[in-house]
Parts: structure tokens; sequence; C-alpha cells
């Protein structure tokens, strides 16, 4: 799923053609730069309707905008565990106990593991190159994500993995692997907004160094619902979460490994924020503190509940913390929502009508910034795509 | 400033054709329906820049786009109070009332004046009629708002009047009104998002029953900073808050009465949220509570930081919270923020180079709601007018 094919493109360049008027797609048809932006898209489209629709119609409902189709949540309640693992210097160490915490949180009955940012690996940029796997590779290549899809397959568990860094050709990511129960690789979560931080004499931290940005959301619809994934300071950018509830997201979860100082001043607050502005579960997962490590996690990996209420925590030492997630909580909390705070009435971030907007946002956003975006796993889109369309159509005008 | 003229609409149609392709010039100097729809607007733009910036063309930088130009927030550090009055049910003794705390306020030093949402009246729907005033007939039309301008006037401070009923034509607002130290009332915000709810046998109150909903964000220029302003309900909206960050405001100030169901769960949580994710200050005034009366408030005044830190607080009983709002803390926590929380290196929502994403934003919130939409004191664009020229440009196409 993850890896690009011709008929990939092909579906994807012929979906894309179709949705659009017959003045761009004969402007598409002759400009061989655009086709080619349009194929270096991975991910066939399950539909480009929202793309088309918020832009060279925009008049279309929120409704016929909405892409992918919501889903009902999965009934009935199920345990997640939040490993907040301690990390070693030793990989072959990090994988080993990995493994037997998932085990132990599977063993206690949890359906969906979340494992932190960076977990075989030190926090460091001299580390990054040295731990990085080739997910892509797989098997002895990734065996971090061979240990986490051989336990999903037999624990017949979800296990969104944390993050490992990832090496992609010449390249390094941060990047989080979701498991389906049956072990298959259903998503890959590049972190989008790298983390550097430069208070002279303080603390000094630049993801940017070694790692590579990210440049696609990721939703992924599991045994136990659809989850948006983003990692640590993507949490900041709170249309990454908006987006994840306007296509119908009933959680999101983010390994993160937030420091002494953002720690206390924001992370609780930031999980809260999401979870209560986009009415749905917010799960987040810090490595355990050590204060021996050049970077000193905060720790305290939670679950937030839909009204951005605090339901499981923990300190800072290593934990498994095991809660319910109950998403019957989101449909009455979304019904009580229409009552007590009738967002749903007003707004772009309800889960259920607010696709095009964020669509439209993220795309604002990255033509400003003239980078790729690409929407969302599942169907894909870039600026560049984007900006050939409407400089043409300005033009041709 | 609030009212509209035939020689406004000009300079507003005037401004709007020139930024506009001679196609779409050519478009509506045909449309008769479609001129109409923008001479509906009731201010001059002072730049219509961005709209067009971020549709027309699109493709224009962030900071070609930016309107208005940021303003230096006033220095030194000065005094907010908040100003929790007990409400009654004699209009004129609340008026008298407010008065007297503002005079106290003023005495302590306080050079901005945030009072609470319909503090002239009691919150129902039964009084909304009966106390609402004619604020644009002014004088004995509106004796709430001709003390505050009073004061304002002889006391030299800013205002930021909390919220009475305010009577338009056949109409009723929810309004609050911006008076600055010569007594000018500066900016009028009508609530945007009104708050109806029904939960049988335990709450139900309808805002919608008798009031109309505003459909402009306001932010103002004034002597204490550049300042956003809410009305309660209108601080679950993320994108509100967003807009004005991007447009440089230091402060936004939502006068509200969240109740003691939703004032514990958020009230709040939502005050931070926006701070954080802003950058800025953010300052709420509520009435005091009164277990008596029907729609009891839950209080809690408060002045929050742009790290998203309580600065001061109160209980639920009357009280002046008297604050000191320093907004070099802006500038030093936005410096600290490239550094420790590098958020303006990415995001939309950045003081200083999100404001078209924003404006696109509330333009396809507001597409989705097919409502006019008036993007700020300042300049306007309605959606009617959007819609028409994308149609016609889909037409000729």
């Amino acid at each position: 799923m993850l890896s690009s094919s011709s008929a990939q493109i092909r579906t994807l360049h012929s979906s894309i053609s179709h949705s659009l008027s017959p003045k761009i797609r004969s402007y598409l048809s002759k400009d061989s730069t655009l086709r080619a932006r349009i194929g270096s898209c991975g991910f066939p489209p399950t539909s480009i309707r929202s793309i088309s629709s918020a832009t060279t119609t925009i008049m279309a409902s929120a409704e016929e905008a909405r892409v992918p189709p919501a889903i009902p949540p999965p009934t009935p309640p199920f345990k997640i565990a939040l490993c907040q693992l301690a990390v070693t210097t030793d990989k072959e160490k990090n994988i080993a106990h990995a493994r037997h915490i998932i085990e132990g949180a599977a063993a206690k009955g949890a359906k969906l593991i979340l494992l932190p940012e960076i977990w075989n690996s030190p926090y460091s940029n001299d580390s990054f190159p040295v731990y990085a796997e080739d997910i892509d590779a797989g098997g002895d290549a990734s065996p971090s994500t061979a240990m986490l899809s051989e336990l999903s397959r037999s624990l017949k568990i979800t296990i969104v993995g944390g993050s490992i860094p990832e090496r992609s050709g010449d390249r390094l990511y941060n990047t989080c692997c979701v498991f389906d129960t049956d072990g298959t690789l259903k998503a890959k979560h590049r972190k989008i907004h790298l983390f550097d931080i430069d208070i002279p004499g303080k603390m000094t931290f630049k993801e940017s160094k070694t790692l590579t940005a990210g440049e696609t959301p990721t939703i992924v619809d599991t045994d136990v619902g659809r989850i948006g994934v983003g990692i640590c300071y993507d949490i900041r950018f709170q249309e990454l979460a908006a987006i994840y509830a306007a296509r119908g997201a009933h959680l999101i979860c983010y390994p993160g490994a937030f420091n002494m100082t953002t720690g206390p001043l924001h992370w609780e607050l930031l999980q809260r924020a999401r979870a209560a502005d986009c009415q749905l579960y917010v799960a987040t997962c810090s490595p355990a503190r050590d204060t021996g490590s050049s970077y000193v996690a905060w720790g305290h990996s939670t679950l937030v509940g839909p009204f951005g209420e605090v339901l499981a925590t923990t300190e800072h030492d290593e934990a498994i913390v095991i809660s319910e997630i109950d998403y019957s909580l989101i449909e009455q909390r979304s019904f009580l929502a229409k009552q007590i705070l009738p967002v749903t009435q007003h707004t772009f971030h309800s889960r259920h009508n607010g696709e095009e907007i964020f669509t439209s946002l993220l795309m604002s956003r990255d033509l400003a910034q003239q980078k790729l975006v690409e929407v969302e796993a599942g169907y894909c889109w870039s600026v560049g795509t984007w900006n050939s369309i409407l400089s043409l159509l300005k033009q041709r005008q």
C-alpha cells in the first residue's frame, strides 16, 4: 500500500482528470510537467471529489465533499495501552523490551497499543542515522517494525508503533508505523513538523540537522477505529487535528517526547484542547524519563476523552497506562454537543461537515510554503498541481 | 464608522473591481445582482488584496496578503480590569453600578476595562427585547453605551464594554462596543455564534429565539493594543481566534457567561488553548453568579498570557480582577517560540504569516453555510459575491 505503481498512478491521473472541467483537463493533457507532478503522488485516490469540490466548483455541499465516507466507530469499548517505555542505547535490547511490554499489555486485554516517539534509539541526531531502519524493505532491514508486525498478527492487536528513525534512500525521517491485527503495515506517518530548539547555554536540539520533514497527514481505518497520527510537535498544529476530525477520525495518536520545558507548559493543555475542539479521543505516549540522556523526556503519557477530560495518565517513570476507549461517548457527546455545545450547527471543525474547509486550509498553508502537500493516505494532491492548475486557469482568463 | 454610505459603497466596489482580473471585472460590470451584493457590504476596504490574493491569484506570498499591517504593541505594561459585575433586573441600577465599578477600576490604575456579557439586563430571552438599546442612535436611545463613552473620555481609558442587547431595526443582537480614550465608539462586535441549548428537564436556552447572529469578526486598534473581540460561545471557534492572531492582534477579549455545566468543563481550557495556540493575551469577563436567576453564570473572569498561563482569575462573586498586560512578553515569547516552539517557521496560525489561510478558512466555512461573510471591520466581502464570481468563472471555462 505504501509504494507507488504505474497502475496506481494511472488510476490517480485518470481520477483527477475525470473530476476536472474539460478546459483544465485539456491543460493537463498538454502539460507534461503537471502530469509528472500528479504522477509523483504515490496513493490512488478513493475519491478526489472533495478536492475538486473545494476549488474548481467550491459550492458543492459539505456532505458531498466529505472524503472518506464516515465509518461507524467499532463497538464495544476496548482497552488501549500507552507503553511509556524506558529506552536504552542498545537497540536489540530496546526491541526485546518493547516486545515484552507489548505482550504484557496484550495479556491485560489491550486491543490497541501505542508506543513512544523514538523508542528503539536514543533521541539524538548522532543516533538517528545509526539506529535508522529501512521500513519499506522490511525484514532484517527493519527489525523494529518486523517485531511489531509479528506481534500485531500473533496477538491480534492493532499497534500504533510510536516512531523510529526511518532510512529511505539518502533521507532520514521520524516515522510512525501502524499495524493491523493481521500484521499488515497499514500506514506510515512521517513527522511533519520537525522540532528545532536553540536556547544558547540551556538547550539546543535541531531535528532538521538530520531528519527530513514528512509531508502527509495520516489517517487510517483499523479494527479499533479511524485513527489520525501525529508525532510530538505535530500536536501544536491545530489544523492537523482539525483535518483528522473533519475526516471522521475517532482517535488521534500522538507519540511524543515533550521535554522538561515544554512538557509542564503545554503537554496536557494541547492534548485537551485538540480533543475538546475536535470532539474525539486523543492518546499520547512518551518515552520514560532518563535524566542521564542528552534529551530528557517529560513522560506523562495520557488518554483524553472527547470532552477534553483526562481519562488516564502517569508520571515520568516507565509504565503501561491501560484505559478504556468507548467511542459511543463520542456519539453521546456529539449528541450532547448539539444540545449543550451546538458546535456542529456552525462549525468548520465538526467531524461531519468540515472537511472541505480543512482541505482548503491545508492547501493554503502549503501553498504559502510552496511545499508539496498530500492530503491524506487514500489519495493525494500536490501543491505543484494546484499552482499549475490555478496558474493556467489565470492565464487563460 | 459603523454605517454605510453611497460613497463607501462606491469605494468598496471600485477597490474590489480593481483587484480582480479583467475577465471577472467584465462579469461584475454586467451582473447587477453581484454589484448589489457587493454594494450591500457596509465597510470600505482598507485593502482587499488578501482576498484577491487568496483566491483569484492564490500564489501571492503570505506577507503580501497580510491586512492590516502589523502595529507594534503599546509599551510600557498597563493594567487591565475585568469587572465581574453583579447584574440585577433594574437597568438604571445596572448602569449606575457599572459606572461606579469602572470609576473604581480606573482609580486603581486600569487603562483597559472589560465588562461581562449582557451586563445591563438579565440574561433571558424575555429580557433582551425589553432592555435592548439602539446603539447607533446613541444618546437617550442607548444610556448604557452613552455612559461607557462618557467614562472612557473623562477617565481616558479604553473600554471593551462587555455586551448588551442591541436593537437595530427589527432585529436584536448580542453586542460588544469598544470605546477609545476619547469616547469614540471604535468597534461594535455582534456575537457571531449564538448559543442554543436544549437538555429537556435540565436546561433550555435558545438565544436564536430572539437574537440574530452577527456575521463579522471584529478587530480594533486601540491605545492598549490591537484587540480582537468574541462573545462567549464565539470562543469555541478556533478559527475566529486564529484570524485575529493572523491579523496581528495582541489581545482577544471574550465577554462571556458560561454556565454551571460548560464553565467547569471548558471555560479555562478554551481560554488557555486560544492563547497558547495564537501566542497572544486572552481576557474573559463573566457576570457574577446569581443562583436565583434563570441562567446561572460560572464567573471566573480570567486573564491568560501568551503561553497559555493563567495570570489572574477569580471565583464567582462580584469582583474586579486587576492584572498587568505586558505585550513585550508576546515578543519575548514569540522569540522564545521561534527557539523553543518554532511554530512560526511552519504555521498558518502565526500572527505574522497566516492571514490569507484564515481568510480562506473563514470564507470556506461560510461558503459551506451559504451565509454572508464579512471578513473584518475594515473591509468586507460576501459569500454571495464569491459564489457568483466562482460560478461565473466556472461557466466561462
